[in-house]
């Protein structure tokens, strides 16, 4: 499968909380950064993510936005 | 400005298209990895940007999906 | 590849405008509703969209909102 | 009310988990699939909503992906 | 109709740029601030926004970031 | 910092729930109204948000959809 999001981001699953409808999935990237996302806990067990476990991180271009100093 | 966004990536203009209503900003990573943004060409000229620029990346967690092979 | 998106819904490509960055797409559903995206001009080149072409469309939860009369 | 959204999809509220802040809403279409929606639990509460209720699905087309096999 | 998003504000079109696929259109609201919305350009034609109309802005609560000084 | 999102309003926390992932953040307006907020709890602990502190409002434009009576 393609998927019309530009940007995909390999990464490794660093740490997961489970809520009883969302989740937090912190992702650490090859570089060290660590970047957060907030799936639904049902997804999280579709994709069976662990802790450890190589992921790709999939964001739509319009929800990247640009801050500057 | 601190701003509830968990995600933020430092980065580098790479090129921009300005459309009438939007545009499409690539901005590169220390890593060498291009992400895409698409802002309005109103907050292109409000920013300044341009090619070389170094910028931040703004993304909220819950637009941050996961893929698995 | 198996994304956290929840929604996935078949569907095939029924048109296409092209702006300088973004694209609006429509696709019918097999039922005959059309729905419209939004994706970049880049996306539609990237995937080789076309009238016709077989496509999912994939939707994030937290994306849906609910209405009643 | 009218509002900016170009997809509204018809479709019967088939569970709900609720969150202390947001829920999952279940709602089944004509054809059968079943689409998910995170809104916040007090939504619900404003909303009435309840397994069986009529609802209309509404998603903004920047919020529409499109993926191929 | 009642939708599930929870803000809700009233204001008055004071501008529309319209591009091929995406408009801007500028809302100011009661107290003299003026927001910007992105919609498609066939939205602004479905409800025949011009300068003076009297609208609503409707956005979802994952959709607002809070930023502190 | 500098952020491309083009709404930026002021306001006063008024309210804060707090979810094992998510949290629902209420904010005053100078006007009176009261717009909503989810981000994460981990982002209301970062900007030490409590009831009475005051804020900044921010949403991207691409978020904000416009509703007619």
């Amino acid at each position: 499968m393609k998927i019309s999001a530009r940007n995909m981001l390999k990464g490794k699953v660093k740490g997961i909380i489970k809520g009883p409808v969302n989740a937090e999935v912190s992702v650490e990237l090859p570089g060290g950064e660590v970047l957060v996302s907030i799936i639904t806990s049902k997804s999280v067990e579709n994709l069976e993510l662990a802790e450890g476990k190589n992921v790709y991180l999939a964001i739509k271009a319009t929800n990247v936005m640009i801050a500057i100093d």
